[in-house]
Formats: structure tokens, C-alpha cells, sequence
């Protein structure tokens, strides 16, 4: 490939086989030494995935379990790590490029060995992408580095658009230049360089088609904003870029979901992070991003606090959505869970739950792209109207 | 909304106002008359859904169905086919960008009127969004404008790099300069202006990871290609970007998908249309568009012509997908489609019945990024190796 590749990319390609190298040399050097190779791993299990409250985030604990190579029921596994390990190397002094798909693919096939009693057996490496895909995990936390770092790429669905000047690669990029598209953020988003921002606060949409129609109607140079779409359920180099706007540049994070639990928990992957991946959060999540809406006080009004409620009883009828079981399920779990437990969140699960109804975000452009933009919007913003 | 609006939008505005008033003010203009209020539409059933041999597009034909307010049966679709109408001129008028969901919900409500017998009856205008999209595509049937055509949005997952400059609202767009990242397409590309361009074809990924792969390794500079992706099954923006590259500038398209007729359909879509929306082909189809893999023969070789597979025994072994019934299913339904009944494609789906066997572009990607970029891509291009 003698296309020249940016100069970004060398420099973290060159970090991270160092660093790989590093922690990789010491299991070979433990051998030379005549001991027992192994790898000493952070646990990925739920019992080790703690909620940091000060922080507002879900951490790895600190347990962590030997990978031996002379342990019979963890040789496969110890085998696996360094198989992966030595792939990911290998793309990173080639400049390659590969995917998670890639290095399934990359390490998969079947080794022939005799056993102990002389019979000659046949074992694949790894037989479907989720082992694999696992395999990467315990890299990831053997190494401190994420995938990202590692230059292995991903789909990405999502788009920004407003008045800051980024470097990516090699270029610099006008996030307010943009035509009527949009800006596709890249899969590692690390590497970019913040250049300038005029802007006053982030706001991420759930749904792209509502991410064009703001776009297209100028909310993003009207209100000062970082304008966001994560195309549903957020991938990690949206998470990203969003948690390095609000860390790096101090500007507030509003995101913008359906109201039903569907959206509360895309609100929650951004915030908190995943469960089943806790030890990305401390780089992915964004602890103190807001839920600005749509709220279930938005449909119904809190006579509580005298808040009016944002649609007509016959808006209501027209637009409201009966929650299936799946959704009122989706609510009780979310309710475990200790940053649903405040007060706030405890009423709008607590309406959900009586009411049994949910409303999408196309139910207020419904109402009109202007009452949503003009509004909706900035009457949650000045009213401090939101969760989080 | 006080954000200064974009040019060609204002422009576009004017003229589907224009176009929508006027077809339906004969319909006025009919009961002034004293005549009985219809419409006179393009059917769309499959039946009047016709293969243009010579053009190589799926075409309505000529058979029209007249829906009539005074006809019991009809008087439902024709009050929806006017409301329809009527919601999408006042959004024209109001500087709006509904979506089609939008469209739904403004259309929304329950009518209540007394029927012959004097009985207060209820009635909704629709129930589902189903039935105003179906509304919906009579409209643009019936006025011959797309729904692009009337500022109506929707959500985009296709993208571009290449050296090329496009004027998209107001702001000239490098797609070359996007760094890491990429443009993602507007949901209205009739209106991009294609300033210049230096490139030889364009190359369309199936798969948005492995367009990030080429596009990072730097594909599109050094074979001098524009770069694009449709993040699977091809939405409208992208198939009307494309063909808009093809007819206008003059370059030949090359779709790349996985091997399986999930892939065979995604090209399909982008060469001749989709088969229930055939009134979008004539402007959204690409029909020279060619198939440039993953093929069957790429896979297995071909002893008619000699041609050599690109993967080895042992690669085939661990890459090779055992096909599922339902691809052996799709893959009969396509033999019966006119535009799959040439040679080639009667080999390439010959050779998956056979073997029952599909493999990802992710397999060759596994053999490295460089493999595809470097040899099998251009090889397949100098050779003239693809169908269509």
C-alpha cells in the first residue's frame, strides 16, 4: 500500500505495538526464567463491574484471575489471548487496518497435535466471532489499551455538524461547512485534534431523520450547538467523541431519546456505559450528560411541581404509543439499577409504568419542526428542564 | 425560525409548491365545474410493474386507476390522498422538513361525522404508517415528484470520500479533506451541485467497516476512486448519489457485497430498483452499475475460462459460511428475476446452489487489507472481472 498513510496513525501504531510488545515480552520472559507462563487479567464479570458513585460510572473492581498455560482448562484460553495478541501486533507493524470481523477470520483455523496418549487431534482456535470477540476483551484489559488504540476499525453510524474546526488524519475539517450532510465521525476518535469551537452545548439525537431536520433548519447555528445523531443505540466512537466535547471543552451534553425505556437506556449507555463492557466506560461515558427529553412530565405535565404539559389532551390521543410488555419489562429492570434510582427518574419510570404509554421524538416534529426547535428545546434548556 | 435558510432549498420549495398545487387545483377546478372530484393515478401493483429490456429499469407501466369521492369504496383514499397532499403543501409553505413519520402524525386524527342514517360515526384518517406511506407514494405518483422533491427528510447511512468538490446548501464541500472520517450523504442529493472531480470510477462497499478499512489504507487515492458506502441494503439518497455520479459525470460503478444473494439483492436494488417502488427507479437506479464481488468463481475458480479462485483450500475451509435455507430460498426467488438471467448470473447462482456456501468481504479482508486493496480489487478491475 503505498498510498501515504497520516502521520496520526503511524504515531499511535507505533504506541500501541510498543505497549503490547511490553506486556507480552513479560510472559516470554517468565518462561526464560523457567516459570510457568501465564497472564494475569482484570475480571470482566458482573460481580466485578462496580458503580463508582462519586465518579457516576460503571468500573471494572479489582479482581483479577490467572490465565496458565499449564492449567488444562485455561491452556485454550491462555493459547487464544496470545494467538490475538500476536495477530493485532502483526496488523499494527504492517499498517494494517483489520476489524473485529477480521480478526476472527484472521486467527481462525484448526490445529492438529497429538495428546498425551500419542492420538492425533484436531481443535479450531476459536469457532464463532463471540469467542473471538471475547478474546479481544481480555487483550484490552490486559493491555490498558482500547481497540481504538490499536487501530482496529468498526462501522460507525455517527454524524455531527456545528461551528468547530477539527483535525483528523491529515486534514482539518469544518464541522460548520457541511452542506446539508453531515460530518461521519471516524472509528477512532482519539486521534482527533480539537481545534477551535464556538458553541455552547452538545445535543445528541436518537434518531438520524430528527438530526436532519434540525440540521437542515439551522438549530445548530440559531442555539450555538454541537448538533449529534447517534443513529439509535450509540457506537463507541460516538460515545467518544461526545464524553471528549463535554471533558475537553467543558460543553454541557443534552441528549434527546423517544420517551420509553428503549430511550432512557440509550440516555443511560451514553452516561453510565454498558454493563457488559464496564471497563471502556472511564473512556466512553460521559457521567454528567442530561436527559433533556421527551420526558413523560413533557406528554403528561407533574402536578407536583406545576409543570404544564407540552401536548393538548387530543395531541395525546393522536400521538401517544400503548407500551408493550417488552417495554414495561425494560422498565422494571431499568429500575434496578442505582443511577435510575433518584427521584426524578423514580416519576418518570413511576408515569411510564401508570400510564403505560410511550411517544416518539417524530410525535413533537409532528407538532411542527418549529415548535420542536423553537419551543420545545430551548424552553427545556432556559428551564433547566432535564435529568441527569 | 429566524437561521438563514439555504438557497436551493428556498428554490426547491417553490417549485414542488408550485407543481402540487396545481395538479390538485384541477381537482378543485372539477367540482367547480360541477363535476364529479377524482384522481387519475399511476397504478403501482406488480402487474403494471414493468422491465425495460432496453433501458434496463423496472418501470410503472401505463395502467391508471381513478379514485373518486363519490365512490364509497374510494372515498376514504381519496380524503387521504387530498389531506396527504395538503399536509405536505402547507409544510412546503411553512419552510418545514417533515419526515415521513411526520407526515404520519400531522395526518393523524379521528373524524367523526354523521353518516346517511344520521348516526354519529368515528372514522381515523389512518392508523398505521403504513397507510400513509402507501398515501404518500400516490401523491408523488400522481404529481411526478419524488418525496425529495418536497423537502421530505429522512434518515441517511450512506457516505462519500473521494477527490472530488460538491456544493451541498450553501457551503462548497472537499471530499477529499474528511480526514479519519467521511461526508455523509444529505438527504436531498438532487440538490448537490457536482463542482469537479478527479477520479476514474467509483467503488460502493456493501459494509461500512470495510469502507473505513479502504478508505484509512488509502484506496481511494492511490486507484483514484470515489469511495462510497450504503451501510448494507442501499436507502434513497445514496442509490439517487450514485446514479447521479454515473449518469453525470460519466464514471462506471462497482458494487462490492458480501458473496450471498443478500449481496446479489443490495446490487440489484442499486442496478434496477426495488420491485414494490419501481415509480423510483428511473431516477434512483444506476442501471450499468456492475458487480464486481465478491463472486462465486472468486471463491471456487471457474474450469470453463481457467479462472483461478483468490482463496486457497485451506482459506475456503475457514472462511466459507455454510449457506442458510433462506438464502437457498432467496437465492430461487432471484433466479426468476429477468435481469439475473444472463450467463454470468446464472453461473454465479449455479455455483451457490451447489455448494451452499457464502463467504464474507470480511474473509478477504482476513487475508489482509492489502490482499484486497492491492490485488484482488485492482486485479478484478484490469481483468474486467465483474457481471453486469
Amino acid at each position: 500500500m503505498s498510498a501515504p498513510l497520516s502521520t496520526v496513525d503511524i504515531k499511535a501504531r507505533h504506541r500501541a505495538a510498543e505497549i503490547l510488545r511490553k506486556r507480552f515480552l513479560e510472559v516470554i520472559e517468565a518462561i526464560m526464567r523457567g516459570e510457568e507462563p501465564r497472564l494475569v487479567i482484570p475480571k470482566r464479570t458482573l460481580s466485578n463491574t462496580i458503580f463508582d458513585d462519586e465518579r457516576m460510572l460503571l468500573l471494572l473492581g479489582p479482581d483479577k484471575f490467572e490465565r496458565s498455560f499449564l492449567d488444562m482448562r485455561e491452556a485454550r484460553k491462555f493459547m487464544q489471548t496470545v494467538l490475538m495478541a500476536s495477530i493485532i501486533f502483526e496488523a499494527l507493524i504492517n499498517n494494517e487496518y483489520p476489524t473485529i470481523r477480521d480478526l476472527y477470520y484472521r486467527g481462525k483455523h484448526t490445529i492438529r497435535y497429538r495428546d498425551h496418549r500419542g492420538r492425533i487431534r484436531e481443535e479450531n482456535t476459536w469457532d464463532e466471532q463471540q469467542e473471538s470477540d471475547s478474546v479481544l476483551r481480555d487483550v484490552e484489559v490486559y493491555t490498558g489499551l482500547l481497540r481504538e488504540d490499536m487501530l482496529i476499525l468498526s462501522k460507525e453510524k455517527g454524524k455531527v455538524v456545528g461551528d468547530m474546526r477539527i483535525r483528523s488524519g491529515d486534514d482539518v475539517i469544518d464541522l460548520s461547512k457541511m452542506g446539508h450532510g453531515a460530518y461521519a465521525i471516524e472509528p477512532t476518535p482519539d486521534l482527533i485534534e480539537f481545534i477551535d469551537v464556538n458553541a455552547e452545548f452538545v445535543l445528541v439525537v436518537e434518531k438520524d431523520a430528527v438530526f436532519q431536520q434540525l440540521h437542515r433548519a439551522g438549530f445548530w447555528k440559531k442555539y450555538r450547538a454541537i448538533l449529534i445523531t447517534s443513529a439509535g443505540q450509540p457506537d463507541r466512537a460516538t460515545r467518544r467523541f461526545v464524553r471528549r466535547l463535554n471533558e475537553e471543552l467543558g460543553l454541557p451534553v443534552y441528549i434527546l431519546t423517544d420517551a420509553d425505556p428503549y430511550g432512557w437506556y440509550i440516555y443511560s449507555v451514553f452516561r453510565i456505559g454498558s454493563i457488559t463492557l464496564s471497563y471502556e466506560s472511564e473512556r466512553l461515558a460521559t457521567p454528567n450528560a442530561k436527559f433533556i427529553g421527551v420526558s413523560m412530565t413533557d406528554i403528561f405535565g407533574d402536578p407536583e411541581t406545576g409543570k404544564k404539559p407540552y401536548l393538548t389532551e387530543a395531541e395525546r390521543r393522536n400521538f401517544i404509543i400503548k407500551a408493550k410488555k417488552t417495554d414495561i419489562k425494560r422498565a422494571k429492570e431499568l429500575m434496578n439499577y442505582k443511577w435510575f434510582q433518584t427521584p426524578k427518574w423514580k416519576k418518570e419510570i413511576g408515569i411510564f409504568l401508570r400510564k403505560q404509554s410511550k411517544l416518539e421524538i417524530e410525535a413533537l416534529t409532528g407538532k411542527g419542526l418549529k415548535f420542536l426547535m423553537d419551543v420545545y428545546l430551548p424552553t427545556k434548556l432556559k428551564t433547566g428542564d432535564f435529568i441527569g
